[in-house]
């Protein structure tokens, strides 16, 4: 089942696909279903009502704000191996964990807007995302799996030039944290729908030319292992969990300036039997009507 | 005015203190209140009611669950200091910002429960926080103060073990987000009541024992500046943003060994004219019952 967040005029509803329609769920928002229980498409089923709008017809929204975002790195070998080649600034190991902004999220088609006066190094990171099922915590590696909800695709807008400053400390959080810096979207697919998730064709365009092309086989972690890793910090129902970009971000590229992002570009990070998340870029000025702040950096 | 969040039986109310008594306030929860806007303690008078309760008769707890709480370090020199004495990984520098977990909140005198198999070395950190007042983002410096809505205290409970670990690909999270590991308390005092934040007295007491001792007038920047800074990613009201910590920390002293905090121990952080927020620490086995399990690490 694909689930998703949209909005009819002033109305914020949620709803599931069933061909060209989204039929409303009677619930209040996505992680008011999670917390229902599992397993979340039988919920959905059940609360199911007699509204359904064409798809077409809908603005969708970012599936779910989830109380957590657990922003997992360092899951793809060939990403550490890209930033190793580019003499990044740390080794890019399993096991990285830290929190995103639940602030800065955004949905599909939703613009992500350059702090002109903050970066000039602006990149894309396509990730798989797991939604979390139930609340839990000190999780064994062999239940681990009874933990996956659902998967959704997270474009993780990254300030290069500000994540280097960052990790003069030894930390980075902020360069992925600014406003409108995390794309969730289209929608939720329920865990049921792709029983083999370690089979997924990754592939993230910008303008139409592709950038970075990979497969969830590449992962060198499970699901599990990274649920059952980070699960003494406790999950609640409806958090997300990023594993990790591949290869092919603009930083680590034969020529990083041709590559980072600009106002105009538009980028679809693609996930095999998930869909496309397409955001644009724009500038200060088109967001706010007034040219940015002259630049500082962080 | 102090702004508490506490249990009678089975229900969780908010409250304002008057002298010896808890006068509760109609309005479900302490981020609520802060929704209202500002100032906070105006909306908190007019929502007073009638119940009232002796504070020593009931049971205070977290007086906050923000949407966010900013994690903000190296704004205290002699901490940094301490650090480079003590060969730490990477310099303590200000502007380091990462987000805590809101799940792994407690609140006063809750327990912090040592996970024996993820860690040997549990240390804390005492820190002055400030509870934002109003939702924003890019704010000027000259704005900032208008979004301090209050000061708590929070002990930055983290696994330097793990810490270290983390380290080693530039970042850390887990090591100071494991379940129980982020006291808040013992309540907010609204901003009207502390004029000055940059003269109050801050010390951390293990057992008794003097550990850190120092004063918020040591900090290397202003309020203000901490919350222009990190204001791109949008606050939302009653989000914690802490300053950093001073030094003491056991890692950083002449015996760490003898100082990490063990179970069986009482800490208390102490900020004035804020209050003593303390917590026991106890056993995994005193928490649930069975043995922690083998020592694994992280």
């Amino acid at each position: 089942m694909k689930l998703v967040t949209f909005a009819v005029g002033d109305e914020k509803l949620v709803g599931a696909l069933e061909g060209e329609d989204v039929v409303v769920l009677d619930v209040p928002d996505m992680r008011s279903l999670f917390e229902l229980g599992t397993p979340v498409q039988d919920h959905a089923e059940r609360l199911k009502t007699a509204r359904r709008f064409p798809l077409a017809a809908v603005k969708l929204q970012a599936p779910i704000i989830p109380k957590k975002i657990y922003h997992s790195a360092g899951n793809y070998a060939e990403h550490a191996h890209e930033g190793d080649r580019s003499n990044w600034v740390a080794a890019i190991k399993p096991w990285i964990v830290f929190f995103q902004n639940v602030d800065a999220i955004i949905g599909p088609d939703a613009p992500i807007v350059y702090p002109e006066h903050l970066t000039k190094e602006l990149d894309y990171e396509l990730e798989l995302c797991v939604v979390i099922a139930k609340p839990g915590k000190f999780i064994a590696e062999t239940d681990a799996k009874d933990y996956i909800g659902g998967y959704v695709i997270f474009n993780d807008i990254t300030a290069r030039d500000i994540q280097r400053r960052e990790m003069q400390s030894a930390n980075f959080s902020f360069s992925k944290a600014i406003d409108t810096f995390c794309p969730f979207g289209p929608w939720i697919v329920t865990a049921d729908e792709i029983p083999d998730p370690y089979n997924l064709a990754l592939e993230l365009r910008v303008n139409g030319e592709k950038r970075q092309i990979s497969n969830s086989s590449h992962m060198s972690v499970t699901l599990p292992q990274l649920i059952s890793k980070f699960s003494p910090t406790g999950f609640s129902a409806g958090d997300i969990l990023t594993t990790g970009t591949v290869s092919g971000v603009a930083a680590f590229s034969a020529d990083p300036q041709a590559w980072y992002l600009k106002p105009g570009d538009v980028i679809e990070a693609e996930i095999e039997k998930i869909g496309i998340l397409r955001n644009p870029v724009i500038s200060w000025k088109d967001a706010y009507g007034v040219d940015a702040p002259e630049f500082q950096g962080f």
